[in-house]
């Protein structure tokens, strides 16, 4: 019965073509629609990087206001996912949880009677969720989206109810963009998945949600910053680190089992970070964030000179989304309002040009088992 | 940048080692839980069937009302699933969309502290869901779930509001217990890349259902139930055939990707089937079903000496689920309400021994773009 290579991870197999990203881990390079991520991040819209995503090149101006204002009309949500974000927030589920179920609701209510309807739909809906979601948990009521505002800063506002400062629009899009897409991370094959049957964009946006709420793949960011934190209460953060090493814990925020040098986005995202501190934010913390990659760095190449540790992308990623207001409870649902533009570019790619994707398995059971009346058991 | 074998459709790679079903296409075998399908399908309720893929046996008969106990005691939507199934029926979406929507919130209003909790409460509520969408889309209100009644009678149950006879409940039960697992199909693959991230279970039967969605994996027992109305009222199997194979269109219901022979799953749904119309179906219709076949068998062998094509599993889905009861639209879901026993089998055994399932993608985009101010394009 064995006549299949067994390969557990899939590792070093390509199952897809694709030209939405390239990630070079040995040279820490990241591509991004063609864009080295540092040209893309800070100069896009969010907007422009999902039309970038979609259509391989970037939009004209009254593109962009077409397809700005087709993204905003689409972000409402039915009164019965929002009831049902309620009682999720009245039982404290995980946020991701809720935006399963929101999302998994995305084509009630909406008319979407082409693919790239049902994509700009899908984009369109994650930040309502997550925010009618987080208005409950507050014991508030949802901020209703206000189409006059981009999607970055309509997010902030769902959020808090108030308009969002121009550096926090700005940082928050940087980071939107910055992860938008990272070649074919667990989330994003799952979707291709999905897609591979001929199944719809809904169901493929659904299934990526529930894939990256799993520990191995959404990433840790909120403990980044619980760390952040408390080193920059007690200001020592070469006591933190050594601490930690000393106690053979791993350091939170630092190396990456892709890039063997610094991720390209904890470049931009520091440059972002430091953006968005200096334009108003609270210059202290963001003090203790440079101080501590620096001690931590250092401290890290002596204790391990053969392993370069690098922040990698959670580090700044804390950093950044705390700064510009997002609840650290909701860390892993940005990362997937931003992923989402990747996920439904993947699926229209997979479309394009589809085939099943069907591994196969390899049977270890039993072969010739015959039935026992239940009270012979 | 080529630096991985490309493989678009995974095939000839076991991504999986498992205890839960083993297909031989060639000989036309089919093991689940180490029994031969025929062994398995008509002798256990689908209650032995789950319990058998979660513990690699059979239940002793105290086991065996335990977990029927907790199963039928799991069955209950919260308000506000229901609501959401009610503006999904008003808006008449697909049944597997709105499947989709009330097993993603299928964590809601329950306590499932365990794995093995989550995973009954899964497996439990996917006929309430499909049935209290099928009563709202009919116009009628939900039919609540009676827990004296096993897991296939109180889905018809709540389906009609009627009980059952026995003959429709065994009819029933064997075509969930044929068809719970089968090797490692795509809604099963995308249940074990959702879990390998160490995602949960209700993430990964959501996927599921969003994967088993698509054209490409759900089957057409539907369209095979048309043909078979066809075929019984003009009375004339030969003439349809005769035309379908003349016109160079593809029989439903006939021939299958993985097994050369008889599906070994259409032998056993063949049997059952007969069996229910014998105890009292309508007995002219199983007379055209069986006739068809014979007919279509011989004109397809002599239209194409060089390949079987034998009745797969959806011919006799077709006619068995019309025979008890299942509507035509819910054939796909109830297909779910069977495979979510092995979808759950399939999540605990990845949990069990997990590497993170990823694989790579070849890059074919461009590399070296830079910005365009938005004036300038």
């Amino acid at each position: 019965m064995v006549d299949t290579e067994l390969n557990r991870g899939l590792e070093g197999i390509a199952v897809a073509e694709t030209r939405l990203s390239y990630i070079d881990g040995e040279a820490g390079t990241l591509i991004i629609g063609g864009f080295p991520v540092s040209e893309l991040a800070a100069n896009a819209t969010f907007e422009e990087s999902v039309f970038l995503l979609l259509n391989d090149r970037l939009p004209t101006a009254d593109e962009l206001v077409a397809f700005r204002t087709s993204l905003a009309s689409s972000r409402e949500l039915t009164d019965e996912t929002r009831s049902g974000l309620k009682r999720a927030a009245a039982e404290g589920v995980d946020p991701m949880d809720a935006l399963r179920m929101g999302v998994a609701a995305a084509n009630l209510g909406a008319e979407t009677a082409t693919a790239q309807q049902a994509v700009e739909r899908t984009i369109a809906v994650f930040p309502t969720v997550v925010a009618a979601y987080w208005r409950y948990r507050q014991g508030d009521d949802p901020v209703a989206p206000r189409d006059d505002l981009r999607h970055a800063a309509n997010y902030l506002y769902m959020l808090t109810g108030t308009e969002p400062s121009d550096a926090a629009t700005a940082g928050l899009e940087t980071y939107l963009n910055t992860v938008i897409d990272h070649g074919l991370n667990a989330s994003t094959f799952t979707a291709r998945v999905v897609v591979s049957t001929e199944s719809d964009v809904v169901s493929a946006a659904t299934a990526a949600v529930g894939s990256l709420k799993g520990p191995l793949h959404g990433g840790a960011p909120g403990p980044v910053l619980e760390m952040l934190m408390e080193v920059h209460e007690s200001g020592d953060a070469e006591g933190y680190v050594r601490r930690k090493l000393a106690a053979g814990e791993r350091l939170m925020g630092f190396g990456h089992r892709v890039y063997r040098v610094r991720d390209p986005r904890a470049a931009v995202l520091s440059a972002a970070a430091e953006r968005f501190y200096e334009a108003g934010g609270d210059a202290d913390f963001f003090e203790t964030v440079s101080a501590f990659e620096a001690t931590a760095v250092e401290l890290l190449a002596a204790h391990k000179p053969d392993r370069r540790l690098d922040t990698n992308v959670e580090y700044y990623t804390a950093a950044l989304l705390f700064g510009v207001g997002i609840p650290r409870d909701l860390f892993t649902t940005t990362f997937a309002v931003a992923r989402v533009g990747g996920w439904m570019a993947h699926c229209l790619e997979q479309a394009a040009d589809n085939r099943i994707i069907r591994p196969r398995s390899r049977y270890v059971g039993a072969t010739d088992r015959t039935w026992t009346p239940i009270d012979d058991r």
